[in-house]
């Protein structure tokens, strides 16, 4: 790990600072910082996260915002395109909700501007987001800040809006979906080579596991963006997987924190490369890496499981070839070795409860044509994950957690491993349980219980 | 009058059909037409204004509406600024009020679809609307609707965000104040060469008086750009000036009625040319061309009194060069001969009350280089204007204007003059009485009392 000023002003922890691209004589940091939409609730929300910006830039750091609509705006603007018709036309949903990030970014800056520094407002589309035309879920397919870059030159701060981008093709404005502001964040300083993306929320960072389900839960000081992509694909809500993935794939460096307070929160490093002589604050002492860093877990999705299908090649295919036609989103999949008696076997996979109905639809529909004997499905799943790129140097993780689980009464009905996660499917009233016994098995409990400031981690 | 079956389509009074620039076989016709805040204040008012749009595009014709923000949406952020900082920045102000539009536009378009009619909105800068820089008083200075034709020869119905435009130097967003969305509306209509540009409010038209200070005003069939012109300035509030100004400039024929029914309204005609042979619907009997088209009153004005200027060449000048550097409006200016025995001369002016102060200071503070003996402030004046392109060439109607006054007891003190509107200034608490007097004096009023629905005409 090589010096570097600009993090050490960030308060970034000595013992585990990535790999800085910029040379040892710069000075000038570029930090881009998002704030949520519980953030900018209000006027005095506004005007505190204004202050917070004025503290970033006068302690001499250039600054770019994104920022997200006020408190439930965007949720209020659909329910008011719902009264109007059921069926709200999309590019029209996108004028409209495009509206939320508007007005708070136009008030953001207003407020800095009163408090004496510069600071402009720009569109989606004026800040260079370019996306495709997918409206409600569009994708980032460029990003062309010219006008926030010159912004950052005048010294002035940029204040962009979240969530949206401009179609060059149709000259149409689009909607990023969920967690389209932190993407916009994250995109920001990917293509502004900023030194960190802070995304500011309403608890302390990222925690081993939910505080309110564990107690004993602590708040991560960092983690890599892998780690973080698992734990957030296996139900933390804090960060969202998409812009966690644009931050590993452009290496961005994230910082999650409290906007209450000006405690340090949770790095996300885009590489793997840890400090190996890491200390483990809440513990005192040092010790090797941990080989987990969090749990994880959902209620939200259900179980379907083929029962009979004939042991021959391509059943397998078959079988998800209609589900993918549905469109929906298949999470686990595990297949049993078929009793060699009936040369059947049973195919199970989970996926969101929403998708359960139009699944089992089309599996029925083509039963025929499959061969399965029968379906079944089942809404009362929870599925548990333990992260930790850790795993991929420990043997006996696995083992560990089966022991922990079977010590506590918790039967496994499912497993589903990848290099840094294990995923465990119990019954579902059985996962808050099993998620505190693995949290305290794998040496995550905190000395003190966590405060839980009510947010809900975004 | 040519004939024009598109005008005759539109309901347009054949007596009094302004010459067409259609060529006879043209059957296409196209209205802009503009709807106001309070008939899109809530999603009922917008389904209902959807419905009429879409009647008017099923009867045959290409359809762009121009609409203002939903019902008190502008004054609320502008609420929501103060709230923030006590002086908004100007460029962000205008991002933030640009909103309202957005939204209205959007759920507008919304519903249209709903409907089963194409319909697309479009921002102030995406209908090509092009500003100055003056941020909340932006003049347009080009309009080129390329996307709004490309919407019409798909077939669809063009939605446009009234009360702003885009700077091409800046590239910001600007607002174009007071009236704007009348404006947006007309410089639609000149742009794409409408037919028609239906102004939708919330009374049945423009009305000869006031109906709430007149009940026995009624409401005009037409009227051309410049009695409209005087009236407005008089202080007629159902159209702005500057909107009524573009029209005349351009050539474009207003169409002014009630969205609450589908009544014909008032039609305000760019050119002079009436037919002769019209006849008024409400007295039943062809009778010449009224002299007289409407009185306004108007008590927000007050009269600033310069007594005692030496008469020499050159002091009004210097008076109203004074007052110009305030920035306040003058509006009428009276200068009396001086009395020969003193040399001395009274100048008399008067200005909106709102100028009032900025100017008496100014004045004051150049009393000794100017040489007037003292300064006069009245704010309790009324203003009284009678408008009529009559008037050309009617001789005594000053006569009966003052005539009518006299007798009924009411003393006039200033008047002021044009080619086609007379105004005298009263005592404010004989403005009321004075208006009804020369509403019946000129032969205005109507068989049966108006109807008032409530709205202010705007």
């Amino acid at each position: 790990m090589g010096h570097s000023p600009i993090l050490a002003r960030l308060n970034f922890p000595r013992a585990a600072r990535p790999t800085s691209s910029l040379p040892w004589s710069t000075t000038v940091s570029l930090i881009v910082q998002k704030y949520g939409g519980s953030s900018v609730a209000d006027a005095e929300s506004i005007k505190r996260v204004a202050k917070r910006i004025v503290q970033t830039r006068r302690a001499g750091h250039d600054v770019v915002v994104a920022v997200s609509a006020m408190g439930d705006t965007t949720d209020d603007l659909i329910d008011l395109a719902h009264q109007v018709t059921p069926q709200p036309d999309p590019r029209e949903m996108d004028m409209l909700l495009t509206t939320g990030e508007r007005i708070s970014m136009a008030l953001l800056a207003m407020a800095i501007k009163s408090m004496g520094l510069d600071a402009r407002s720009y569109t989606g589309s004026q800040a260079g987001m370019i996306t495709d035309d997918r409206h409600g879920s569009a994708r980032i397919v460029d990003v062309t800040p010219g006008r926030v870059r010159e912004a950052l030159d005048d010294g002035a701060i940029a204040i962009v809006a979240g969530f949206q981008g401009f179609n060059r093709d149709s000259k149409d404005i689009t909607t990023l979906g969920r967690g389209g502001s932190d993407t916009t964040a994250v995109a920001l300083a990917a293509a502004l080579g900023a030194d960190v993306c802070e995304i500011y929320t309403d608890v302390d960072g990222v925690f081993s596991a939910d505080p309110r389900i564990v107690p004993k839960a602590h708040k991560i000081d960092r983690v890599t963006s892998e780690e973080m992509l698992e734990l957030a694909a296996a139900g933390a809500k804090v960060l969202y997987i998409r812009a966690v993935e644009y931050a590993r794939r452009h290496g961005v460096t994230l910082h999650v924190r409290s906007s209450f307070n000006n405690n340090e929160g949770t790095w996300v490093l885009p590489t793997e490369q840890h400090d190996v002589q890491q200390s483990n604050p809440k513990k005192g002492e040092s010790v090797e890496e941990p080989i987990i860093t969090g749990v994880a877990g959902d209620l939200n999705e259900a179980k379907v499981t083929v029962v009979g299908v004939p042991d021959v090649p391509g059943k397998a295919a078959e079988i998800f070839t209609i589900v993918a036609k549905t469109g929906a989103n298949i999470d686990m999949i595990v297949q049993n070795v078929s009793a060699a008696a009936t040369g059947l076997t049973d195919i199970s996979f989970t996926l969101p409860k929403a998708d359960g109905e139009k699944v089992v639809t089309a599996l029925n529909s083509e039963q025929a044509a499959v061969g399965f004997e029968a379906l079944q499905y089942d809404d009362q799943i929870g599925k548990l994950a333990v992260v930790g790129a850790g795993m991929r140097t420990s043997a006996g993780v696995s083992a560990q957690l089966f022991r922990a689980l079977s010590e506590a009464g918790i039967n496994i009905e499912m497993i589903s491993t990848s290099e840094i996660r294990i995923s465990v499917v119990t019954r579902a009233d059985t996962l808050h349980h099993a998620m505190r016994v693995v949290h305290e098995a794998f040496g995550l409990d905190a000395d003190s219980e966590a405060v839980v400031h009510g947010g809900t981690g975004r």
